[in-house]
């Protein structure tokens, strides 16, 4: 073990421990500043009003997606995505097992981190939300009809799929860039080859027009780690910026390796050129291994797909595809302004914003304006793109969002703060101190054409002394502020659920007219639906019983079930015959090992069960769901292997 | 299949959907009602201030529980407990599987419903959380110094463990009534042959001084279904009052079958009496199987152990343990007052809530005044027991809960309001809709001797119109009313996560100053912690390799591994160095399948995971952790099974 780098180390030890010292205390600075109750009725939502805004906050390491409502900051529904929940059977229904299958098989968790709303002209149109999947590399869709998560795709050649899944402006593409580069395709190498065998991928996912995610291609890319990503918008339509670091190449302490340079660097691709190219077959097909998995609301049944190759293109065999742009200090957002002419970097281990010109740019390209080539890849001139910089005595910017009024926000992690700055000019307009340790930023719209302004949400790691304590662990959490004056002006502190790494918002109106609120029964096409109580049914099919059973305040049809042994496959196919808004039921049977099913209106859902001792097993409704809910129960009688007792089904009392 | 009972359930129908259609467009009337700053201050907490309470909400179907502070209603903590939780990975490192593995095997999900606080002297003394498993019968016991899940003990010889945990005056019993009555011991048995074989249990579990579960007895009583529990206090302390429906012992359309007698019973036990019983050696020991869980802080670990056998009380054989109080139309909650001498009956198919006299049962059965018995249980006169009857003309009674003020609150599922009434008088005093189809209510300290009043929150099952439209799956919601004058006021609604179906409160100040804020390294006894960096190693057993990682902000030791091989099992015992508050570190390998693990401070948690090809796969922190936080990474390189390539680590380069 080589202890080498230790002492180099400390020294960013001793700057972190002295940011946190910094942080402590500082929550006494906020107590009883506010409580005044104009503060109090802008975030008050009175009872049975609707908030203004839907906000989808990823999940973080908890996988899912939660959204709030804004202002009030209340949680209004977490959609499972990337990992089971068992409140919601997914991950554990048989409709929904295949949604977690990868090329490493049935994956529980994930840790997911950018939404991203579908858009429409560079504005987001709430048809579907994107979030992307770091750990075992994926983006999934939800539904914003029905909010629920429609079509999970993995990435091949990536790991930890991070700077994904930022759209285009028209949803033509999404964008995932490894952060880790690994050997592209995988082998068995040493770990001191990395120079030698480590590479990126950048990937482009093609986004049809009822949202069906597909690989379009990839460019394979010098082994740095990408880190975040925006596309162009408006003049820089076509493009897509993804920032990296460790351009240093280390495998090993990267906290010293890849912090070594004093630029790394963000990616310029301009991915209309990447068509051209398809188009003109200049592209390699690679072998690759990687899961497509879809559910439909028709039939409540998921299924997965494994695929077998990708298109990559080669920088060095594709002139003009791909740029690289020098920017300070392992830049981690990218962020790029409303008029789509400012490309911002924001350099981690800096104290400066650094903000691109794309004008500049292209005349720079232009020019043949380059300091060097990597891999085939330009390395432009840094005074020849750079348009300004924010000097703003903040450590650790992060990310940075927009108002569309010509002022840009930008979170600093060590600093702990929010800076307003102003486009252009670059001075500073605005700062305010945040509870504490900011990641992500959000304002609703605030990374597209138009942002509908109003607010402004920061995602903060540390809580500490915000919250009554919950022992060791503890909630990360949002603070709203009203950007609508000059200057900010701190409203709620609301704890989240998981890691809100980064948060999307959209207006109510664009969204709620739209929501699904049942399912109806003539559309259910599951293939062990029924569509009324008449058609419940028991079957056996060797050591296979299927359950066609109903739901309906307040019974099961059948209630009474006999003949089932030890050993075999139970399926129950529940249908929930309800035909009206929020009267879901739910089934649990005792011992089961695949979690209960929450069924909606109009759906069917499976629970699979496999007796393991001979007796009488109730089974029951998981969801209050009327006065005589209580009395929403059934039995099923297990008989050992060998017993002669026959498949024997009722509601009511069994026929003589 | 007999239909024989459809025409009978009809009305029942009629019913259920009259009051639906009733409710629907009632939201209307709360719009615009309020918005008032006066009420928006009431439940406004500046940031960094905090809540007065707080409140543990049971998940109902999702199986855990979660912590909101009021007056906000923000949601602190979701604690796990019965169910799995990929972002804590509870159920899934090495330290937490046991705790879910019940005498059917490891079981993923659970129903929880009833969070019970420790008392003492009858008053919730901040030290313990309990609840009940209602699906696969278990008591769970959260520590309130960590918030974290240290106990699950499994109920033998029940199923549905609904009327349970409700705890006795000085926390000396818990209880667990089974909800769904079956053969005891289990057998294969027709179902027709239900009132001959279908037996009910009451189960008491010893509490001890540290909190520690063990099944003290339990009581074979017949085949009805018990719902909920109280124990006395005060004067009636050493009782305890089971509810009970189906006393017609139906097995199958329970809605009408369950509907037919105009009363059933309360069972009223003596404790104490039971205790004389067992010291008496009059008890008889059954044959059982059951599990207990037990999680320990201090090596974080949860080791399982099946136990085999429970005393149990036959009531034809201990005269005076048990009485039945007949109490009119299905009662659901049993409540008792402060002092200990009403015993609330909310019978659900009624307007009336029945109180029955303690004092008058105690004279009732001196005086013989029985007018049957059945199995050996004497079923007291129900004019003698009988106190009064609360005229409230509400539909559906379900709970009651109290403010120390002689004012008891009772919840209205089916007209979906809360009635005000006076304790002694039984006049109504004042009544508020609620939005829609409350099942519990809970004022904090609600169900002890001494109420801590103030608030009341509703637990709703049915939000419909009442938040933004989620698509088919609504949130289910609370309503915070403040009660501290004569007339209820609403101040606030606020969604829920699973299904809140009971929930406790109590004073931050009992709590808060005892809550642990991180793990003392030194205190750390798992058996694969290392203390510093320096202790970092891998080994490897066979197949199995054994990591010993170290996390401290910025990077892991060691962060690069060689040696590992398809087929292995490699165990990630991951300790986080930091010693300070809320700094944990996560660990994602692409493709485990046991989820990521998220350590706090000073812990040590260990993930398995299974390499299924070879090539170089990285590690990383999942919880975002210092300005470093994306540099912390690993790599760990995978060989084909029969490679030679030996185990080598390092932090730093690799040493030639």
């Amino acid at each position: 073990m080589n202890k080498y780098y230790f002492k180099r180390i400390a020294f960013l030890f001793v700057v972190a421990f002295v940011f946190t010292a910094c942080q402590s205390g500082s929550n006494k600075q906020s107590k009883g500043a506010f409580g005044d109750s104009d503060v109090a009725s802008k975030v008050y939502v009175p009872p049975g009003q609707y908030d203004e805004f839907y906000a989808f906050f990823s999940g973080g390491f908890s996988g899912q997606v939660s959204v709030y409502g804004l202002p009030s900051g209340r949680l209004l529904k977490v959609i499972p995505v990337f990992s089971v929940d068992p409140e919601k059977a997914y991950g554990f229904n048989e409709e929904t097992k295949p949604m977690l299958n990868t090329s490493f098989g049935f994956i529980p968790w994930d840790d997911s981190h950018h939404p991203e709303l579908s858009q429409t002209d560079g504005v987001p149109d709430g048809r579907w939300l994107f979030i992307n999947g770091n750990n075992t590399p994926r983006i999934a869709r939800i539904d914003l009809k029905t909010f629920e998560t429609v079509e999970i795709l993995e990435i091949p050649n990536s790991s930890g799929n991070h700077s994904s899944p930022f759209i285009t402006e028209n949803s033509e593409y999404l964008v995932a860039g490894t952060r880790f580069s690994v050997p592209i395709p995988q082998k068995d190498v040493a770990l001191k080859s990395y120079k030698e065998n480590f590479k990126g991928a950048l990937s482009y996912i093609k986004v049809g027009k009822d949202g069906e995610m597909s690989i379009a291609f990839q460019i394979l890319v010098p082994g740095y780690d990408y880190d975040l990503a925006h596309s162009g918008k408006g003049k820089s339509h076509g493009w897509t910026f993804f920032t990296s670091y460790n351009t240093e190449e280390s495998n090993t302490l990267l906290e010293i390796g890849a912090s070594q340079k004093d630029k790394d660097y963000i990616a310029a691709v301009n991915w209309k050129k990447a068509e051209e190219y398809l188009a003109a077959g200049r592209f390699k097909t690679f072998p690759a291994n990687y899961a497509h998995n879809t559910y439909s609301d028709a039939t409540h049944s998921a299924k997965s797909e494994m695929l077998k190759e990708v298109k990559v293109l080669i920088p060095e065999e594709c002139p003009g595809l791909i740029y690289y742009l020098p920017t300070p200090k392992s830049p981690h957002g990218v962020d790029v302004d409303p008029s789509g002419e400012y490309i911002c970097g924001n350099g981690k281990l800096s104290s400066d914003i650094t903000v691109h010109s794309f004008t500049k740019m292209l005349q720079a390209i232009k020019d043949d304006n380059f300091d060097d080539e990597v891999d085939g890849i330009p390395i432009i001139n840094y005074e020849a793109v750079h348009a300004g910089s924010v000097k703003s005595s903040g450590l650790g910017p992060l990310h940075t969002e927009f108002d569309g009024r010509g002022n840009a926000y930008t979170s600093f992690f060590i600093s702990s703060e929010v800076v307003k700055w102003k486009l252009g000019t670059w001075e500073v307009l605005d700062r305010v101190p945040v509870y504490y340790s900011i990641g992500h930023l959000m304002i609703p719209g605030g990374d597209s054409k138009k942002p509908f302004g109003k607010y402004l949400v920061a995602l903060n790691k540390i809580t500490k002394d915000r919250y009554l304590p919950t022992g060791p662990e503890l909630c990360q959490a949002a603070q709203l502020f009203d950007i609508s004056g000059d200057k900010m002006k701190l409203l709620l502190d609301f704890p989240t659920i998981g890691e809100p790494h980064y948060a999307q918002a959209i207006p109510a109106e664009i969204i709620k007219n739209n929501s699904v609120k049942y399912y109806k029964l003539t559309d259910n096409k599951h293939p062990y639906h029924i569509s009324s109580e008449d058609e419940a049914k028991v079957t056996r099919e060797g050591d296979n019983v299927h359950i066609y059973i109903s739901s309906i305040r307040s019974h099961f049809a059948p209630d009474n079930i006999e003949g089932v042994k030890v050993g075999d496959k139970v399926y129950f196919h529940l249908t929930n015959l309800e035909q009206d808004w929020d009267v879901p039921h739910g089934l649990g049977v005792m011992g089961a090992k695949n979690s209960e099913i929450l069924v909606m209106p109009g759906q069917t859902e499976t629970l699979l069960w496999k007796p393991q001792r001979p007796g009488v097993f109730p089974f029951y409704c998981t969801d209050f769901c009327s006065a005589l809910h209580q009395e929403m129960q059934g039995y099923v009688r297990v008989s050992p292997k060998d017993s002669k007792v026959p498949i024997k089904w009722s509601v009511g009392d069994f026929e003589e």
